[in-house]
């Protein structure tokens, strides 16, 4: 079978980042274009690959059948308008997270996949492709320590550029735990609460955090989350569930320990590069898999839906202080796993 | 300097323990008196102490001169009707927690301490004296990893007997919790706050819980509390410390790794006595080098009435579901520390 | 750049397993041909490889031209007679360890690939591909703690089939460390002796182990090996080196922790593909990378025959109980590397 | 039952160390004399001790009956003249190991002893008493894991000072791994063998070390020791032991755990006093437990005759580079534990 050929849409930092991915670790798959307005960007990005043309816009991409299949990679607010052609165009669509940056535009995204009859989209939620949480999943559904009662989750990251607004701990950072605390349990985020730590000094002027949100699932599952993007020390998620008989612990650091210096020590990773890089991989290569089989191989567009949903609970959440219960449209047939 | 001759008050599970430990571990102290009303609890607790006496109740022992201090380890309830008359006789006290049920009780018997002059009282806080605690501390005090942000603390019991009902899930077990956190960041519980993780269906069934219990302090910082006490898998006591620019963690298990059956294992303690023995130990034998100096070497009585009002807000907080502020009377001049 | 074209040469477990990962997992390269002489293996490994060639032995293959490079996965003492033709076809070929049996087969091949006048051939010592090794030996170049001053290293096998005989222990299991070694010390094998552990009564009865290992580099620094291929529990493969100010360690299973039944445990590997499975997949995209250029990425075909030199002095130590001196050849300038 | 009187005979590092040690933190005893020819020491040592008094020699001391029992701290070379008289007066004694510095010394003082009709001598062997050693001996005997077939050692030491020479690496260091590999296997050392690492640029200019020494025991385990005395980075000693089945290490550092500067750390101890501390206490506490009842509770002069032959065959090891086998007398049945 012929090499799926990607069109990679933006080519900021995790784009290019995608597309060095699939150059160099990814079966069966090649950048045949890059579509990037910034023309600097785009011929950085496309330096060693001789055979990959260079689009300004989607449409253009799309006019001259320049793909296979399309890798959004651009922020979240310019995802829609390339959802919306790529669909049109009936081709497998990965769109790094999150779909877009509320329910109701991904909504539309979800009527036009709908409107094409077939699974193209998916999303970029690549937690669910990382080793301990698919362990901790497979723990959870064997009930070999009983029921799930509770998740601590950590998110920490060193720090964040002056960019990162305060709403962005909410739509950007504990977006992941919202996935991936459905993923875990298998039930939607029925309400969230936020409370905070006591702030940070040297946290960016404009943030208010650390902060604690409360994420109750409609199964009764309570997951506690620290969001701290201050941490300084280093980036770590971890999650420690509570079962009715034990506890399991994800997302420790392992490697090689150094005893020096009256310490006995072993490094922290300082960006989410490290800590999930193979379910990055993991990601892109059962996702090129499935392309070519005409399937998706992970979260759906009504995944990105329902996170969409939940995050703007969340934000309420963040600004009121309350607990704000979270409202989802009924799930149409179509997205039924079968 | 002759030993300390103390009379113990409760020979119950708590009170056999502190007779054995002062008997064999503790240097200048002898037990001269068990105040028990059951007399076959008594005798067995007398049976290896042939020159201790038996006394019915705590008058009697005052009457016949039969001890230089007191160590307290009946029940809560009963704490007051014991503290007010050895106190009256001027004797040092160590009294396990909680100082007693309530705040209005507890400032009785703080009032009754302030009349005699001296501090003849301290409680029984013994994680105060858990190494662990004590480095944590250390670490918060030499601000090294910048201001201290949150706690998140766990607090796990494999299971409790029938008795033990659902208020005692902060008046028993967080109350620890409730001391600590203060003891850690020098600052009063300012509110509590209280939600449920899903119910386990191995708790007795009269418990609602675990439960997740948010301490703050006057200074800010957020305390997390998993109170957990079906957790069946083992007793575990552990708390991870969010500081500006790293983390700290206390309590994990050590001990003896073993590789075998494709594990690689440690064992877990599985009740408080082998996780705090060393805190036992070392807590008495200081109060008793103290009590010979006239002197506490603990929290005090004024510690206790503070935690018990802060455990009357966590009562109010597990029962409406509200974040429940803790009100406290001003600290009397004799209790400030020079 | 069109796909590498390998034939794999065997299709046992070890060529079943690389077809698997090049076909799957390995970027530009494809399995055009299987060579084994057993035609249902043949057909099994072939089964979804639609455009792959089957041929029954090197010549037939080679006179078809149908690959660009040569992977050997046949038993050792079948490689000398695959090396010779595809060296005399001028192909990149990638030799499963070892080399060949014995040193003076390994000089053979040497002078085979002199005669070349290329590098073609690269040595399937895969542990100088797994991360561990890898930061380890950064570290000692580094002399960031000083000199190494020597190694414990422990090679834990669960169990070993029937027909592992004792022989093995050196030329098939310690020839593994008897490479590593060299390549972290940057030294050749000076010498090597062998004593015995009490002998586990669960070896197959053939074998007399575990046995200690002790390889002492031209450099002065000594390796001490555990070889145990009984250990039951699990497959480890760990290495501690001690410097002149301080110890580092590598190779420690890490992954989900779970607490459960008083225990806290992880799982241990029972077998060496999980463990290794990144460095063999690493391996062989390096080799392909690598062959494209006309050049090797690993361990020389001089390295093989040093290898088989040493292993030559651990099978008299292992039989006489004394300590034997390592001879090579010196070095011809063609394995320099500049 | 009153307080046993304790002479210690020695006030140097060690001697001082068991004063306060006594004096603090041992229950039913009493420094009653301290016996220092070194005026200076002695008033240092009896500061807070105001009850004891100083004797220059044991003899005075024995004839002011100024004891019940000796604690003899002074270098091993002394012993003996302290031995002798204090085993004529019939008192107990614990007596820092080694017992003497050679076999034909530690045979009289057996003599000496079984002439009392007594077991009054237990020697100071301490990581008898350590809970790691006591673990992984009861896992031993229980056969849980199969036999035990080796243990992998390391005593690590960061400095030592100037006046310790290259035999002391087996007299005073190894002769610990002498004692409590016995101790762990109940079968006396059989062999002793040594091999050097690369010598440590930082060890002191007349010491060749680290070393490794091989103990075989009469039973067949294979116990391998790293003796390392300039180890830097702290003190450490640690066990893994090699069972048919599995594995156990006891020795590993627990405590806070760290997350600060991309590390992820752990204190190691610096000195054997932290690591050792509860071991020296208990030792004592028992001993004094069992003086008071006419009997000792540790390794006994036997024990220490043992370790002192094991000793002479390792520092003929040490020079020859050979395997000497170690010679014992036939064991009195005056030492058969009943």
């Amino acid at each position: 079978m012929p090499d799926l050929r990607i069109a990679v849409v933006g080519a900021g930092l995790m784009g290019a980042d995608h597309i060095i991915r699939i150059s160099s670790r990814i079966v069966g798959a090649v950048v045949s274009a890059v579509v990037e307005p910034d023309e600097n960007r785009a011929k950085a990005a496309l330096a060693n690959l001789p055979s990959a043309k260079w689009f300004s816009n989607i449409e253009e991409a799309l006019q001259a059948s320049a793909m296979d299949a399309v890798l959004i990679a651009t922020p979240g607010q310019f995802h829609e308008s390339v959802l919306i052609p790529a669909l049109a165009a009936n081709l497998p669509i990965l769109c790094e997270k999150p779909l877009t940056p509320d329910s109701s535009s991904a909504l539309r995204v979800v009527a036009a996949e709908m409107a094409t009859g077939r699974n193209l989209v998916q999303v970029g939620f690549m937690r669910r492709f990382d080793s301990g949480y698919m362990q901790l999943r497979e723990l959870i559904v064997s009930k070999n320590q009983g029921e799930l009662l509770g998740l601590h989750c950590a998110h920490r990251n060193p720090t964040v550029p002056e960019s990162y607004h305060n709403d962005m701990l909410i739509f950007d950072s504990v977006v992941h735990e919202i996935d991936v605390v459905r993923f875990l349990t298998d039930s939607p985020i029925a309400s969230v609460e936020v409370r905070h730590f006591k702030r940070n000094s040297k946290s960016p002027v404009h943030l208010n955090e650390p902060i604690l949100v409360m994420l109750e699932t409609e199964s009764g599952v309570l997951a506690v989350v620290e969001m701290n993007v201050s941490a300084q020390f280093g980036y770590q998620v971890r999650t420690e569930a509570i079962f009715e008989e034990g506890l399991a612990e994800i997302g420790r650091t392992s490697g090689m320990l150094t005893n020096f210096s009256a310490k006995i020590s072993m490094d922290e990773n300082m960006s989410f590069k490290p800590r999930f890089a193979a379910a990055y991989d993991s990601q892109i290569q059962r996702w090129v898999n499935a392309a070519k089989a005409g399937k998706i191989d992970g979260p759906s567009a009504w995944d990105g839906y329902l996170a969409a949903a939940a995050v703007e609970a969340g934000l309420e959440a963040l600004r009121s202080g309350k607990k704000v219960p979270a409202a989802y449209q009924p799930m149409p047939a179509f997205y039924q796993v079968s």
